[in-house]
């Protein structure tokens, strides 16, 4: 017994729908404007992110629909067992990234007596701008008994610190943290699913999930682009962050330089990722007003209370008729604001999650905040500890997970391997 | 201090949508028929779906690529509270169906000194084809001590049995039943959650979420139309099932008649939810041939293992080479198949769910299953029966939640509400 009839691959389907669109063009045939747009739009949802560049996709690129990001815990037993999976995995990341399965025909033209090496919920699927973003926490250099388990103690970034405790969090230890971790965004939450999956189960022996979040944010099929996502308050969440547009600001304050201190991670970056409950049954109880004071902004325009619109710069100084700031001086946006913290900028991926029900029957529900930086310890900690002793917005949410990645930079052709700047 | 600079409501932002791409067409400029494709496509996944119907939608509505469904506990006091509660949730029903807030300017239009009535994350964002398919459990006619707590014992569906227990469920009260049920399908997992969040929000002090599970299935903006969804086994999932094209089919296994013994649900359904946990670690070790011998079809293309393509009819007698069915009797498609049933069939919708990771690191995940019968007692349970018995593909899943709702017929025109036939 063979895998199946008709042979079905995510490439060759993918093929079939290129050639049928390039096919109607150059026919001139009446309607080939229409199929082209239709297959441009198309393309905008299902295309390909290239998976070989200086930096890793997943950064600037513009947010997909959808994340699944997992940490992983490494039980691999030594490090050629590491460097292995890492191979591995890299091999199937450039195999899904291109709409292709994590092995070349291994959902169903394998040999029949084996499990498949693709598990095949994705067939039929485009790409997706499916980006997996690769990245190692401190616990890898060195686990928490302080032990070198892959001889690579010495090259733990300066820049990945130990985040200091933040006062307001409520962290569960399994929420936190990790050896690896792989953030996967698609515009189809089955193919990010997919994605993990699989690398999941490359994993066996080698690595465990320790924690993951599946996150929703826009949906690119049906909004306008550039539009800012809203998160579970109702406001619009990321105003602020430094866009795919913004080459100057990504070297300022995203990617790593040599001259940071670890020459290695030149072209990459860190990821802060905390999960962060929403209590929105308190929220929804709140007036317009309260809610629009606590955030610092209105909530249908995203213009701060200072005035202008979502874009218009704050001004902290401003004030009502009552003499007291427009923007209250414990507003998130007051606190957080660039002009309190040097100038300095994040670049946020956010997405909203959701997680079933609490024991007293309202909806779990939060905000998976991802940010790239440059420099945690100046960037992101200054920032984290304003908010946390002084932000208003803390009595509606709860941290309940806080990790910090080293993001390498990217691979540039294959054969390279995730890590391989480390293990090199 | 007003609600918000520029007004933006879900209503306008569609209206400035429509009036473009219609300037568009009728100014005949180049790169009309581009704008007019390209607004198609957007509609296709961005549309509306009509609230009024003599059926609810939802149900043979082709499905969207989200669900979110809840079922919730009835708290009102008295028949009065639970009758304004409905009342409440119809007009935000048919307002959120329609890509508006669930309260005409809810979200930022109402006085700034009281809680928004809509919580605002789909402001911007178009209906998405947003549906909300509403029912009852056999609780709310006589809850679990016996009592007929709204006066509406004598109105319980004939056809609303209470379930066998099927020997190999393993059910989580809490992931079970409910004295109502809303079922939230949309292209935009935003959009689904907004409207179970703010029918929740409108339920304070009348009813409280007992479950929920959000789930994905194929992404409209990706997919072929028409081309069936892959479960987490990586199979075609819902392949026999009955299409929105299919209107005998509908009318035989689907809508129920008054001559069925309950005149009030002539048009209406019944729904049955199963939360179904897919072992998917174990079943990722198996192999192909295996696989492929537990659901009795081929992986990639869907044909059943007697031949032929993904709608080829089983062939249950089929033997192959060592004198074997091809299809084996113990294979998934075998047990359920119409032929062993009398010729019924099901209206499915599945979609897929995630649910982090459980103990031993290994991806939660499974299928939410949603079936749409007229009769569950002849159309549901049997088939039920032969799978808990004789199913092979029992060894991979664990069946969590079940439960069983009445549908009841649409509502046709504005002013009526759900559950206004039970309670006329």
């Amino acid at each position: 017994m063979t895998g199946s009839g008709p042979e079905v691959s995510r490439r060759s389907l993918l093929g079939a729908v290129g050639i049928g669109a390039a096919g109607l063009v150059v026919g001139g045939v009446a309607g080939a404007t229409a199929a082209s747009a239709s297959d441009s739009l198309h393309e905008e949802a299902s295309g390909i992110v290239p998976f070989y560049d200086g930096h890793q996709a997943g950064i600037t690129t513009p947010p997909q629909d959808r994340v699944e990001i997992a940490a992983f815990d490494v039980t691999a037993p030594d490090r050629q067992s590491l460097i292995e999976m890492l191979q591995q995995w890299t091999s199937a990341a450039s195999n899904m990234t291109a709409g292709q399965q994590a092995v070349a025909g291994g959902a169903v033209d394998g040999p029949p007596d084996a499990p498949p090496t693709d598990t095949g919920e994705a067939l039929g699927l485009p790409a997706s701008e499916l980006t997996l973003t690769f990245g190692v926490g401190a616990t890898l250099f060195r686990d928490a008994t302080g032990k070198d388990r892959f001889g690579i103690a010495n090259k733990r970034p300066a820049n990945l610190i130990d985040m200091p405790a933040f006062p307001k969090d409520d962290l569960d230890p399994l929420l936190c943290g990790g050896d690896l971790v792989v953030q996967a965004c698609a515009n189809d939450a089955q193919v990010a699913f997919h994605a993990i999956r699989n690398l999941a189960r490359e994993a066996h022996g080698s690595a465990v999930i320790r924690w993951v979040t599946q996150g929703f944010g826009r949906t690119a099929a049906t909004s306008a682009p550039g539009q800012t996502t809203r998160n579970l308050f109702g406001f619009k969440d990321g105003t602020l962050t430094i866009t795919d547009k913004e080459a100057k600001a990504q070297d300022d304050f995203v990617w790593a330089e040599a001259s940071d201190g670890t020459p290695w991670m030149a072209g990459g970056t860190y990821l802060v990722a905390r999960r962060i409950q929403q209590v929105i049954e308190t929220w929804d109880r709140t007036s317009l007003e309260d809610q629009q004071k606590v955030i610092g902004r209105f909530k249908g325009s995203g213009a701060p209370l200072s005035g202008g619109t979502e874009f218009s710069p704050l001004d902290l100084t401003k004030t009502g008729p009552d003499g007291q700031p427009l923007i209250p001086t414990d507003a998130h946006v007051a606190v957080v604001s660039p002009e309190k913290h040097g100038g300095t900028r994040l670049l946020r991926r956010g997405y909203s999650f959701t997680d079933g029900v609490d024991d007293t029957g309202h909806l779990n529900a939060g905000l998976m905040f991802l940010a790239f930086v440059r420099n945690p310890a100046t960037q992101f900690v200054p920032i984290q500890m304003s908010m946390s002793s002084s932000d208003h917005m803390n009595e509606y949410i709860k941290t309940h997970g806080s990790s910090l990645y080293a993001i390498p930079p990217g691979l540039t052709k294959p054969g390279q391997y995730w890590g391989q700047q480390i293990f090199a």
